[in-house]
């Protein structure tokens, strides 16, 4: 079974990461980034490198698709490889997913026109104005395609994803193999639980991404 | 504030991706993926490279280490470059922490001599012949050294780490940017939560890597 991350310049490392590390332990399962060329791709806060190991054109159809977020991908919204590579892939996919503003590919690509959808809790409004109907829920399933919000949210989707595409119970080794049974230090990982204070300092600290 | 992230061949992905995430948004910090020698270097699933920047030689004392687990690391136990550079990198470090069983390279390093520490669960007696004193709590912060659990710990440790380094405005701020507002499909992260057939089944895989 094929799965593939196309990866592009400033995507978020964690957004591709968790949902590899879920799926990457799945019987059979053959993970690969791929990038419009193979070779080093920056994340998003610029300190790490990953290596894409094959071109998006290497791979043009396969089972499961894992688009993941970050601020580059704002610049790739209106037309290019990356996006029809979506548009292409999904026609003949089993599961289309997306992790934080991951979905707003999937909705360029027009896999969400009228869907529901999340994306990180900063990009809602963006995803709207591309056609997909914004939920609130951390992972939304419609159909073949499964949403997930921000960033860390890749590992609850991946998790969901592995369920579909095998069974409870091997999901739920993986998520005993890598021990997922998280203890956030704070409450404050969503824009209704956190402070006020917070929510705020994190709008704008955002900006100096985007 | 020099953050740096060992990396070794079959280092478990999500051990360094997981706080890379987090310690990559903390303001000033400036975290860099070391290695025995810079370049590629494979995670332990085998599907995923990531790029050393830099050789442990060129950041001999870094303000904080964290040294992440994965099934290459026993060959490192008894006599390595990395063992070597955690054990001095200790002597001058702020902060020194561990994901999954980086703590197995902690304790061979002696920064862990009767020391209460955690360690991914199937390696609590790996842990204990090394010297240390295996706990059950998800994150373990005694002095200056911090200890994660298993694979996923590491996004928990790290953030607590970010309070400590900062404040937990920060902390709340990293943890709200990344969504960390988790929602685990299953009740089955933890050996004491997960079904017995389960952790059977996840205690036999885990042997394929070993």
């Amino acid at each position: 079974m094929d799965i593939a991350i196309p990866i592009y310049d400033r995507f978020a490392a964690l957004d591709a990461v968790g949902p590899y590390e879920v799926l990457s332990r799945v019987p059979g399962a053959k993970v690969t980034f791929l990038a419009e060329q193979p070779g080093p791709v920056k994340t998003e806060t610029r300190m790490l490198t990953l290596v894409a190991e094959a071109s998006l054109a290497d791979l043009p159809s396969p089972e499961v698709i894992v688009v993941p977020g970050g601020f580059g991908n704002r610049e790739l919204l209106e037309a290019s490889g990356l996006v029809d590579w979506i548009r292409s892939a999904h026609e003949t996919s089993t599961w289309t997913t997306s992790v934080c503003t991951g979905s707003l590919l999937l909705a360029a690509a027009g896999v969400l026109d009228g869907v529901d959808a999340t994306t990180h809790w900063l990009a809602r409004d963006e995803l709207r104005a591309l056609g997909a109907l914004p939920a609130e829920e951390r992972v939304v399933e419609r159909g073949k395609v499964i949403t997930a919000a921000g960033v860390s949210a890749g590992i609850d989707m991946a998790l969901t994803l592995v369920a579909r595409l095998t069974s409870d119970e091997v999901a739920q080794a993986i998520q005993l193999g890598i021990e997922y049974d998280p203890e956030p230090p704070f409450e404050s990982g969503s824009p209704s639980k956190a402070p006020g204070e917070i929510v705020e300092l994190v709008t704008t600290a955002a900006k100096q991404y985007a």
